[in-house]
């Protein structure tokens, strides 16, 4: 995307206000651009004002003291319309996505992301209904009770540019989320889809319309400058943020609300360590590069659990899975990545890398154009290294990347694993005959607290939409480390405050807690 | 308290860090005094350097990692030999916190504060032994399994200065919270009941010995800079910080903490909006006015849940209130407050509550002493008034004040309630015979979102601990909405982390995911 210059209203998209599309009072504007071709997509789309984020901010108070009083059955039905009108329009937003991400059509877009999407919005009606995300608790005793309820605000929604579906600002997890506890929501578009997010807008605008709820329970505007993001998240009408990007955005927006006092729910960065014990390799040395390379390059690597961070055995061992993993890394074409920033970035991160001590093994350069390459990339570093520059060594590599990290013994192993800020997930290879149980039990406990998502012989790509999932960890790879972005009801509390009834006689409780115990 | 001079550090007491009571390095040490008497107790409690700070985190990150491969029984018997020690120790702490906070020691502290703290613990031994705060949730099809777990890092326990049992940083309901989820504590003394907080101590160091568990599992500091604290919170080896006191304190710590990405569980101040209907009023006026006196002036107001704003009809109606009102709280003697701070930001707020508006009904000024007394007050203002001005009038006045809002109509009302910032609690008195269910409709749904605790007919103080209370409320009230600091399980959560497994084999996987679901 780039910034326009000054334009006529007219011509930019209309943003969607108080269930309304409406003229942005924008007098800039910005347009996507095919990652495959290069060109420029014609929709231009308006740099809000600050005054279109206090309208949205207004109507989203306003729809969010309406949708407290609504039916279970109304909030359901709403996120399912959404689904089957995303199915409905599914070869509009395939066509659109492919075009302003690269991602390909199949298997990815239509296949994989826009199911699981549909999936989760489905799950997210059946929480709805069945008010899981609700956790009654009763005290008949002393006739006091709890449950969750919606902030009172509108929930501000920011998806990346990774999943054009799965993590849209709207349709996607965090506002499937957001809506079960009853929450509007105001989403910012992905500068890198803003199309795309604009089609989920009008298919949940009609699932408003359909299901009879307060239209405003979906806002979109395109893009505003970082000031007036950070007025919004710290606004006192609104609810909470949940975000997700890079780790720079990220910060800065939490210090704006955490000043506020308002919630804000971050997924910023993570490198996902995995550890490949020395039983694991002699067992199955070109298995696990396989794993390895498969995971490390899946959508080009620019998925949040990408493995970007390998801590393998020195010596023989290690060189014979660097040797296998180097073989598949170079033979294999590298996906389109998703925009020029993340290319910038990706380039500038490896550099990062290579000047704190890492070593270049394949890769390391941009591909020639029109299609936004960058070279599948393997570094490597002894852990004596590592440990010299911890911190810039974990450096996020966004991409098809990785670091190798040579360790000479468990001991070296657990230090680095100590030095390893919070990530959300990883992963432990280790052998099948119990060579490595020692080693594990020394590491485990380790990895334990420094990651959300604890794996075994398995790479951390693929995150199932579970009720027992964690798509979460410890800062930095979000805010905090006691919530999931995925997995349903988990995902829902980040959008609830705790609300206790002392002495409330039945009749002026909430509907769950009327039904005896 | 008062900060004295430089003096030998073998005159002070030791300060407890790594299983040791062991000389601080302090160069400086505080004293408490007596609120009833005025006199200064002689013990002196340094004020710890960076350096014991730096010994209790390494101590604490040690004890943490020993902590999380604990049996659940033993953490159990911790907590429950702590309860023991207590009523052991009764006489001994009685008298010693009757001297630190004037609180009487009957009906109070022996007979309220310290059965409901060792209660409190035992709870929390049932919640340990029964791992209810684990909320495991197992997906066998997928093999992905998730439970909370310990934060890694010791946290941090800052007690308030008006409860020296029940939320003190040691043996109170933090700490317990904190140890139900294996987390060591470091805890830092409220300066005014230091020598309590060191009996705790001494109790709790020998529930580890007897427990078995790691010495560090309690530490003690008593006092630090507020740049140590600072830097306490936001240390990379920290877990979280549970912080119990003023606001300014509060957000100055959260500040810090929130920089660093580390969690902060901040209770901080709360006025307790009570809403008086017009048909509550005409049943039973002396009787409401009987609950508002005794509940305002309990502990002399120094309740975290004093009611503190008071919306009421203009007119006779409220002018009847009033004057019932004013009738018991000028006849009643006045409690002692906690300490000469309390006194005199009590001081301060009245001048800030009248500076803003407010007409002083009756009391308004410190009572001669030797004890800290400060006359029963009450002060009214207009809703019109009131909402020139509304956040000033919001000041919180801590101690035996509140401030009635005559209000001409349901409207006014709701003008008010939209305009409190977050509180603790909110009520709301009403007819019993329906005349006043209009104006409730139009009243709950406004307040509810701005308070955690929602009561009808009844007055906020007196918390109880049942698995269904809320302790918690809205941004300023507390940090986060969401979390409560009494009630177990749930109060265990603010101290936990989402741990999930993914194809971890079951004899991997901790004890409580290893059971048959």
């Amino acid at each position: 995307m780039f910034i326009a210059g000054r334009g006529m209203n007219s011509t930019f998209s209309k943003v969607l206000v108080a269930g309304q599309w409406r003229p942005s009072r924008a007098t800039n504007s910005i347009q996507a651009s095919n990652p495959i071709t290069g060109e420029t997509i014609p929709e231009q789309f308006p740099v809000s004002p600050r005054e279109d984020i206090l309208d949205s901010l207004e109507a989203g108070a306003k729809a969010a003291a309406e949708l407290a009083q609504a039916d279970d059955d109304a909030i359901a039905r709403f996120l399912e319309v959404c689904a089957a009108g995303i199915e409905t329009r599914a070869a509009e937003l395939v066509d659109l996505a492919h075009a302003e991400t690269g991602l390909p059509k199949a298997p990815r877009l239509k296949d994989v992301e826009l199911p699981r999407t549909t999936d989760q919005l489905r799950q997210a009606a059946r929480v709805a209904r069945d008010g899981s995300w609700r956790e009654p608790i009763k005290d008949d005793a002393r006739k006091i009770y709890s449950v969750r309820g919606p902030l009172g605000g509108p929930v501000v929604v920011m998806g990346p540019n990774n999943f054009p579906y799965a993590y849209n600002g709207v349709g996607g997890g965090d506002f499937a989320a957001a809506i079960v506890a009853r929450n509007p929501v105001i989403a910012k578009a992905n500068p890198g889809h803003p199309g795309t997010t604009r089609l989920f807008a009008e298919i949940a605008l009609d699932a408003a319309r359909q299901s009879r709820l307060p239209l405003a329970i979906v806002q979109l505007l395109y893009h505003f400058s970082n000031e007036d993001g950070f007025a919004l998240v710290s606004h006192p009408l609104v609810g909470a943020t949940a975000f997700t990007g890079s780790r720079d955005a990220g910060l800065k927006l939490k210090g704006a609300a955490d000043a506020a006092g308002k919630p804000v729910y971050l997924e910023m960065s993570s490198i996902n360590p995995v550890v490949l014990l020395p039983g694991a390799l002699r067992e199955r040395t070109d298995q696990i590069a396989n794993d390895f390379f498969s995971s490390c390059t899946a959508a080009a690597g620019q998925m949040c659990t990408c493995p970007g961070l390998i801590l393998l055995p020195a010596g023989e061992l290690g060189q014979t899975f660097l040797a296998a993993a180097r073989k598949k890394f170079e033979a294999a074409e590298p996906g389109v990545l998703l925009g020029r920033g993340v290319l910038e970035r990706l380039v500038k991160s490896v550099a990062a890398l290579r000047d704190n001590g890492a070593e270049l093994i394949c890769g390391g350069q941009p591909l020639p154009g029109p299609a936004l390459r960058f070279a599948n990339t393997l570094l490597t570093v002894t852990a004596e290294k590592f440990l010299q520059h911890p911190l810039a060594l974990q450096t996020e590599a966004f991409g098809p990347a990785s670091l190798l990290v040579f360790c000479r013994d468990t001991d070296e192993m657990a230090a680095v694993v100590t030095n390893t800020t919070g990530n959300l997930t990883g992963s432990l290879y280790l052998s099948n005959a119990g060579a490595d149980d020692a080693a594990y039990a020394v590491l485990e406990p380790l990895l334990r607290t420094r990651v959300g998502r604890l794996l075994n012989n398995k790479m951390p790509t693929g995150v199932a939409v579970s009720p027992a999932m964690n798509h979460g960890g410890p800062y930095p790879s979000t805010g905090h480390a006691g919530y999931t972005a995925v997995g349903l009801p988990a995902s829902v509390r980040r959008f609830t405050a705790l609300y206790c009834y002392d002495n409330v006689p039945a009749q002026r409780l909430p509907r769950c807690l009327q039904t005896t115990s």
